[in-house]
């Protein structure tokens, strides 16, 4: 056997796309002994996480679990289950993520109708009306409410509104805005939204919170042929769950446990003064970047707090500047992903991330190696960042 | 908000059918803050658990990975990636977890072609070679070895024979045998193979270690429809895991860190040590229930030693035992599945949970609530067991 030594990775500040840092309160509910996973006391736990999920979903759906899979899995779950072959499904593009949504709907042996918008941008209510007027029988809309390859917010109440004139569903990706920005999926009448564990949770990655409208129960009711997947059969995962305590499979013990405190934290904050803090944190950090003469990616009103990204100036390479972030400071920002590749950086704030500490560090790692790398900045990033704060 | 208390489930020795008790160093490894996924540390520690992992599977098979799903993820990512439609998969079923493949392959929309052994039995190889000469285009045979349902393992070198004869795949489940009994997925030629991470392994739930043969992955490159999953598409998970580093979802980072961990410990005790560990173990466990009056499901020479079902007593509650024992002593030991439900008891050894202190202490605890129960025991388990210890 080769020697493999104690684990020991390096220390970080988490301030890209996800996973964001985790709160030593999550940490160390992560490392309780574990119970069997049909124990009573597990049991229980099963139902404080339900509960605690609606609560931080704002939805009083009945079906609202814990996927025993990555944001991926959730994805994947909320299409399988509402998809029959040949169904047409209009999937709204603007960017990485919701390019994976068309390729599931395929895979469902489904049609998927495309609307697009360039990267960065949102997509056009109008574009949505027309492509909804002109095709009869859409099963579904998906869309990507906070686009993680982008930083774009999509306008969905808008579109929620469309999609309910053609009595058609609705599928929501809350993966980057869950606890992040304001998610009502009651509200804006969602049937099927999904999130991550990792994002602005700040619970490790693992776990996909998901919330099907009881729209989308009687639907799924009413197929004709079997959900593809046997492990995200949302019917057999209700009956896990729910009181029937029907063996499905064995669920992830301690992760449950992170996500269980990990609600916990949220609820403790308060969605309001959490949705504020994204906010605060990420003015302060635009600002900052803007003073330096950087550009930002999505235009202001339909910007991710939790997920800024922006242009990389002309003449500075990516990897340079992201290797001197991790390797001098520990810091953690994304790289641009598909089109974006090497033309922008996502800086993420997301949960316990989100702080005035790490946007002040931040700024001042990426003004001082900026500067070595030869680019003159307009003004002291860290000034402007801290004028927002002395405004609050 | 409704007040959520802090975590604090109770004290556990867990003796069912998985999770199995978690290693210190395990939960320690867990409760490690974060670095990202794509973090140049984060890679090194994929690399190492996936060497590890092969070492574990004894296997060469480049595409050995840890899937971001529990054992039933595993169970569907090796069906749905091999099969296409209309192909007919040999479902050997002796237990429930079999009935989920057969399900899983008309998921597929593949056509199941069902071998049966009563429940408790072996799959009488004579039965497979019958069914593989009666049918044309066998694209592939699906067994579990471990059967969690009955504790019995199936005779896996005498049926893999017979599949290669006829040139179809292999296709096993090794949740509960991998690191408790022998698995060796090169010498059996075995095609896809996966485990679950809180049997044997002796790490929480969450993750399915899964190894696919080159002919496993040959095959794949022949299908000529897509692979219905996204999540579990073998292909990118293996450029996700592979030299390209191909993003594909967000690993689940803390599991990975406890996974690394339990397979250290693996190595550090040894294969054969710690399969000489658990035939001891059960040794004495069987000794000790067959001296009170007990009688095994499985045939002695295709018993599992670490997961071993026994017959309820006539007259005896199974619920009022359990519930004794995990009330009293704090023992979850496992209830029947199936056709089994309240006639047997499912006493796992797994892993950590595999000590002589544990099968002491439960032999005296099941004695004492047995006889509370007016069951009158031939002899006392714990002398014949400790004749089994002194005998060693």
């Amino acid at each position: 056997m080769e020697n493999y030594t104690d684990l020991n990775p390096g220390k970080r500040i988490l301030l890209g796309p996800g996973p964001s840092d985790v709160h030593p309160r999550v940490l160390k509910a992560m490392s309780t002994p574990l119970v069997g996973h049909l124990d009573p006391d597990f049991l229980e736990i099963m139902n404080e996480t339900r509960e605690m999920l609606k609560e931080v979903f704002q939805t009083r759906n009945e079906l609202t679990i814990a996927l025993s899979g990555t944001g991926s899995a959730g994805m994947e779950a909320s299409l399988i289950n509402l998809l029959e072959p040949d169904d047409k499904a209009v999937v709204c593009i603007a960017g990485l993520f919701a390019q994976r949504m068309a390729d599931i709907v395929k895979r469902c042996g489904a049609e998927p109708i495309i609307v697009e918008a360039e990267w960065g941008n949102i997509i056009e209510p109008e574009k949505v009306r027309k492509v909804l007027q002109e095709n009869k029988k859409i099963k579904l809309l998906a869309i990507v409410h906070a686009e993680t390859s982008t930083g774009v917010r999509q306008p969905l109440e808008e579109i929620s509104q469309l999609v309910k004139e053609v009595g058609a569903l609705l599928v929501v990706d809350a993966v980057t805005s869950l606890a992040g920005i304001p998610v009502e999926p009651d509200q804006w009448q969602v049937d099927a939204i999904y999130s991550g564990s990792q994002k602005c949770l700040s619970c490790p990655p693992g776990l996909a919170p998901i919330s099907f409208s009881e729209n989308a129960m009687q639907s799924i009711a009413k197929r004709t042929t079997p959900i593809q997947s046997w492990y995200l059969d949302i019917g057999m995962l209700q009956s896990y769950w729910g009181k029937e305590r029907f063996y499905h499979h064995t669920a992830p013990i301690s992760m449950i446990y992170a996500l269980r405190e990990a609600l916990r934290l949220v609820l403790e904050e308060g969605l309001e003064k959490r949705f504020q803090r994204h906010q605060l944190h990420s003015r302060a950090l635009v600002a900052g970047l803007e003073a330096m003469g950087l550009e930002m990616v999505a235009p202001p009103q339909y910007r991710l707090p939790e997920l800024n990204a922006v242009y990389i100036p002309e003449g500075i390479d990516d990897l340079t500047v992201r290797r001197a972030l991790l390797h001098d400071y520990g810091i953690e920002i994304g790289g641009g992903l598909g089109k974006f590749k090497g033309k922008a950086w996502r800086i993420g704030l997301m949960g316990y991330s989100c702080s005035r500490s790490n946007v002040m560090l931040f700024l001042s790692a990426l003004e001082n190696i900026l500067q070595q790398e030869g680019y003159s900045i307009a003004e002291h990033g860290i000034l402007a960042a801290q004028e927002i704060y002395q405004q609050k």
